[in-house]
């Protein structure tokens, strides 16, 4: 069993959200696991990692829609504001999407159905650089 | 450290969910570890794995009822249709529910609550054929 | 490759979050660990595991009405109330937020953001002892 660990950082343009697909794919290739889990970890509490469709750009538009139809900028019940109508929204939108993602392993690559691709949701207006740490778990033969 | 993966495919009738808590603890119990975690993974982004309640099946059914009101079929919001109006709500409902579940593995078994049972929730109208890679990481010894 | 496993019970006293990150942050020590990954997972269907800011408890209390107004208590839509108005929305808030958490062991640490605090979310009215089993996973070197 073996284990490796990288950062990457994503820089944000505000809502919506930047594919990593590819980059946490590079991690599992470097990685030189056979079998495991690969975990990614957004260590921020207004970004969220999500896996979705990734053939048409509308689903991620709709997916934005909803969450700012659900969960609105400026809703007069929030009592956190102090940085703004997309404060407490974001703190939402992150805990009802999540922080951190598991996918396997399997002969050497990220297991990913077909149309799955894995995203870094920025939830807050304007964008930031966001830090996420790929972790690696597995073992090198099949 | 052992890992063990194995697939899984579940038919499903249309939207609402179908028990898989048997099936991973044959997954778990084929591993032969004893203290570990076991990882479901679901490669769709139109159906999930969610962990509930598995006494009551109105605990289901208020589930599907719940997210037929919060994210409903054909709303006028969404742009991306082109397979129904049942299309966008799967992948939202997806997103908030999640593709993976982690459950512990202790001495030898899947160390779920007694209360909890583990589902694949089929978003779409209709049935589709859903693929599960279940992976189990962990140690032979106590 | 080493793995170590611990319970933690949690008394809750009704709806609202206690904070785990200690509790958590002392089983990756006790683990000894370099590099991993560290799994909590709550052993209940109406109690979830959640991550978000540790600094303002606004935010806490933000997320308690977020989830009051969006899965009320005592809604006529529901089947599943034989233990009260607050039985079925405790089972939603608990798969829309999550029994799991995953958290990188980086330099022998729980490897968290700054602002990021691990909390267990009682979703019942009254109070509860809840069972939670922390799994830390991974290499003593570096």
């Amino acid at each position: 069993m073996e284990i490796a660990q990288r950062s990457l950082t994503v820089a944000t343009r505000g809502r919506g959200t930047t594919e990593i697909t590819r980059q946490v794919a590079e991690a599992v290739a470097e990685a030189g696991l056979h079998t495991g889990l690969c975990h990614a970890f957004c260590h921020h509490t207004s970004a969220s990692l999500t896996l979705t469709e990734n053939a048409d750009p509308s689903v991620r538009a709709d997916l934005e829609q909803f969450m700012a139809r659900t969960v609105p900028d400026g809703d007069p019940h929030y009592q956190h504001d102090m940085e703004g109508p997309d404060d407490m929204p974001a703190h939402i939108r992150s805990v009802l999407t999540g922080s951190g993602l598991t996918v396997p392993i399997t002969r050497g690559r990220l297991g990913l159905g077909t149309w799955q691709g894995l995203y870094l949701w920025e939830h807050r207006s304007a964008g930031h650089r966001r830090s996420i740490t790929v972790t690696c778990l597995g073992s090198r033969e099949g």
